[in-house]
């Protein structure tokens, strides 16, 4: 049986937190003068409470009822759901995006921090609103860091078991006694890294209200900005570099900075994920830097710049944008269009397929070829020195084969509106990964505006369930899910 | 220690049944009087007999070393090699094809079935010549005939285990006691089948040159055709039904015929990889249909005509055209462009990630989520009632990784030429996939002599990498494989 009282005053307790945020943009439109505005930041507000009122009525606490894992999944795909329901009331109340499925569209891509954006000229939005935008990735990057703990606090080994799947790698087990600790921690370094950019920002120049919508976009690896050309509205080499610096401290496994400030700095040093990863990053960005220098940028000071901004958005699966990266020679593009796949690090903000996947995979392959040459030896993966589990393996290869099917799935959807193959793939490619911007028709300087509903709604599931690493997502909406007793 | 004499003994052997077969087009030059050409056969026979002739010499047969899985996957690999090297002489002697880069890459393209060509001018080729260029077909398709057969020979458990690896499912274990019976009657088919596909094409009007080199293409599907317009020459929907079920029986697994001509017609029908097979070929040719009729075919006949017989070519990995497939609307487009991913059974000719990987790969997808759901559960991959071991759904789960690896590794070097991201990933994904045509500039009614060498290299050891499954080819390249003791 379903917990399903558990789950719902959870979702409620979770869709309060949102009103309550929702208390911040609602304020702002005091200070910008946008008071014809609180109408449409009241109204949610007043729909959570009676939601949740409703919910806590007809709903009593029975904490002899487990919580099960099933019970998790489907908590964890209602919350996007209902959030993104909420979240986009303001935006569509307001009459600002008339369309109640662009403004769902807008919602999902900040709650799962993607970035895509169905908005064809932001500046025309009021300041509130656009805060509001910003915020939504900002909740959904603490959202994913909650989800890292609640599920190793709710579930027991159970729970652990989980995001061992998700994270293979030694870092989590030596944890576990310490979850509450960690718990803080990880909200600690969400927080105080986020201060600290915002800081940075403002030394760079930027105004307040700036420096915050970016700092969310960043810390969250979304990249909505409030400025139509992204990033790009700033010369400043500094504010490029303090966000390029920023996105891939977010992209990081979060679990690395509890290690670096219980002073385990050696053994950080040594992750296995956090090497490749920035490997990649130092290597795309020396590819993509010697493609631009003198066809682009007439200086490497420049290339380089444009460079690991470019390199950081995609990796990190932020989706910021300095220039038109559009525009650029095919061997950046498609050094860009590879790290589309990759993504972040396992226990980051970042989406996509992540580091820790391929690294697993990789020595799969290599261990296959040791099979070949030695038909009855006995290997194991090992990283960080340590035994991946078949087990383990088994789910990432699951997850690695449905991730490449769905892509296929959400191309052919997005083709069927008689779109190019570019446009359609990379349309799958950059909601799925939670990217935001991709090529063809939906480039860095273009939006989704032009999408039939259908397709919006599609791509809608298709962010969330990258952001919930699909299985998640995938297994609520089978039968079996529904059959268990 | 590997066994180098074995290993140029057998590639001997092999080379002389080239340089025997190469007979063939030679005495084709008296009859279309090309007498010219005559140097251009008998300098590479006599290469070969040269060759030969040196390494019996200079070995010696030792009966009682054993031939190792080292041995095979090395012979395998000089194989391929060294036919394309012997190969290639004709069309570079004759001065037809200049460039060594140039017929070095459409030998390849002719032995590993893939029908990548970088002729320009097809008609003007000479019919010896031709006729040679699709002879290469047939033979690299023989050529993996016998290399299912060899294997399992020479290589007793070991061989079985890695063909186990190669096609999971129950069919493999029932024939090995009977596998010299086998081994005739897949052989058997093979040619029946050809000449089977000769007469029919010979019914529907074609003259004997151009039904066995179209036959030749279609049972190795492989794709090349003595027409710059490929089987669209022809306007007989005779003819092109004939290549359509042809092409599907060539991709079907050839140990099913062995299943069908010993009786077992039951068994064969049961078979989960060839149902799978026929279900995608009928879907996708319902799509694609509806994606035609109307917009590009005004009849419906017309367009279940031309879209079964791009299906066919495509997820059988041939690559015939009938028509300029690049002209569709992008549903019929994305349609194909998904196909390119999957290609024919296990145990075919035809190229690919092969179907029983998908579904091994879906099946294991499914019990993540079983697993999901319950944790202490153990759920095994049943394919055709037999439960597969992990250790091949680890081979399998590997291979498919190394596979998107390899295709973005080929894509990015692709890339470097300046070329944009559609034909550079459908270049890699046609040459590795041992398809042909793809999209953009390598389109159906284009080819690939624009590219600059070392991209024609790569593509060609891509084509040999596809066709030998990757790790057979990659294990051989790796130090590890050099180091065994």
């Amino acid at each position: 049986m379903l917990n399903f009282k558990y789950i719902l005053r959870t979702l409620s307790i979770l869709l309060l937190t949102i009103a309550g945020v929702m208390l911040i943009p609602l304020s702002l439109t005091f200070y910008y003068k946008e008071t014809h505005l609180l109408m449409s930041f009241i109204s949610p507000i007043v729909s959570i409470l009676l939601f949740s009122l409703l919910i806590f009525t007809f709903t009593k606490k029975n904490p002899s009822q487990q919580f099960s894992t099933r019970d998790a999944f489907l908590l964890v795909t209602l919350s996007w759901i209902f959030a993104a329901f909420f979240g986009a009331l303001p935006f569509y109340i307001s009459g600002h995006i008339p369309s109640f499925t662009n403004a769902y569209f807008e919602t999902m891509s900040g709650f799962t921090t993607t970035g895509a954006s169905i908005l064809t000229n932001i500046e025309a939005m009021p300041m509130s609103l656009l805060f509001w935008r910003s915020l939504t990735h900002w909740l959904g990057g603490m959202g994913i860091v909650v989800l890292l703990v609640a599920i190793m606090q709710s579930l027991g080994t159970g729970g652990l078991r989980l995001l061992q799947a998700e994270s293979p790698g030694p870092t989590i087990d030596k944890v576990t006694p310490r979850i509450t600790q960690m718990a803080k921690i990880l909200w600690m370094v969400y927080v105080g890294l986020s201060i600290l950019e915002i800081i940075l920002l403002l030394i760079g120049g930027m105004n307040l209200f700036d420096a915050s919508t970016h700092t969310f976009g960043t810390m969250a690896t979304g990249g909505f900005s409030p400025k139509g050309k992204s990033v790009g509205y700033y010369n400043s080499p500094f504010i490029h570099y303090v966000i390029t610096i920023f996105m891939i401290l977010a992209g990081m496994n979060f679990v690395l900075f509890f290690g670096l400030l219980t002073g385990k700095i050696k053994e950080v040093w040594k992750n296995t994920e956090l090497k490749v990863y920035l490997w990649i990053f130092f290597l795309a960005t020396g590819i993509v830097t010697l493609s631009l220098y003198g066809k682009v940028f007439p200086s490497i000071s420049k290339s380089i710049q444009f460079a690991s901004f470019q390199v950081a958005s995609i990796l990190t699966t932020t989706g910021f944008a300095t220039t038109d990266f559009a525009q650029w020679p095919t061997m950046a593009k498609s050094v860009l269009f590879i790290l589309m796949f990759i993504g972040g690090c396992a226990g980051s903000t970042g989406g996509g397929i992540k580091v820790i996947r391929f690294i697993t995979l990789f020595k799969l392959g290599i261990n296959q070829m040791k099979y070949f040459l030695h038909p009855r030896g006995v290997f194991n993966i090992r990283i960080d020195g340590k035994i991946i589990k078949k087990d383990v393996v088994y789910v990432v290869a699951g997850f690695f084969f449905l991730y490449i099917i769905f892509l296929l799935v959400v191309t052919l959807v997005v083709a069927s509106g008689g779109y190019d193959i570019v446009t359609s793939f990379s349309s799958a490619l950059a909601t799925l990964g939670n990217i935001g911007p991709g090529f063809g028709k939906i480039g860095p300087a273009l939006n989704y505006a032009f999408y039939p509903a259908y397709i919006k709604w599609v791509l809608s599931f298709a962010m969330m369930a990258g952001r919930l690493e699909i299985l998640t997502v995938l297994v609520v909406f089978t039968p079996l899910f529904w059959k268990i007793r």
